[in-house]
């Protein structure tokens, strides 16, 4: 998955909903995620973008920002799981929109040698959806990943 | 809208996420919603539940009660919007999953009596994720109801 177009056929495949949302990944490094999403797929009954679409975005986000940045790492084999979802809808979505989830700076460093050293860490990542160039949503996600080992 | 088949095709038409969660109203009356979805069309690389589809399953569940229990009040329309979701994955789901949604009891006549005086009010509706019996998952989503007036 080293290019943004395998990684999006990697989820559409793996994880049903994600085709259902048109998601797809625009570009990504080892500290920043882009994936885009249209309104039209994820509208609601008003017309603007489902609240549960957006709170599916910046969940996906995380965890694809999370699973790339551990591999650039060198951390392949790490099971990543969202814990808690926090997502404030500040304004209507009503265009195509896109999320934008990075790696806390701060954190990071202690996060992968925690990670490391008991195979096990939490880290927070925050993802922000924009549509027409304005920050509409942001969504706050709690992730707990684990280094498996084969016994 | 006055069955769970009715609701349940409301929804798919209208909001086309539903769709593709396989989400099916089984049941409700003025103050619970129960809404079901299959593992299948819900799942992740792992095989377990997607984050994303449990926390859309929240925010539905709350939205679709509020909208029936307020329509039980004589209250017909009325715009609600989600404004933030919180969402605690305590275990993962493993099997087929249902929502319930309830209306706090406390809480209820103010939201109506604040909802008819002022045209708008707030509230928060928790919905319980249960698989095999136990629940999973928690959410809590805070909605914003506003009486639409034509000028």
């Amino acid at each position: 998955m080293s290019t943004p177009e395998a990684l999006t056929a990697y989820l559409h495949a793996n994880i049903p909903l994600t085709a259902a949302l048109a998601a797809r990944v625009v570009a990504f490094d080892g500290s920043r995620m882009e994936i885009a999403a249209p309104l039209a797929a994820n509208r609601n009954h008003r017309g603007t973008a489902f609240g549960g679409s957006l709170a599916t975005l910046g969940i996906l986000g995380g965890w694809s920002l999370l699973s790339t940045a551990l591999r650039a790492e060198g951390l392949d084999d790490v099971h990543i799981v969202v814990q808690h979802s926090d997502c404030d809808f500040r304004e209507p979505v009503t265009a195509d929109f896109t999320a934008i989830s990075t790696v806390p700076d701060a954190e990071w460093p202690r996060f992968v040698t925690a990670l490391r050293r008991r195979r096990r860490a939490r880290i927070e990542i925050e993802t922000q959806i924009s549509a027409d160039e304005r920050v509409a949503v942001v969504h706050r996600g709690r992730y707990a990943a684990f280094i498996e080992t084969l016994t």
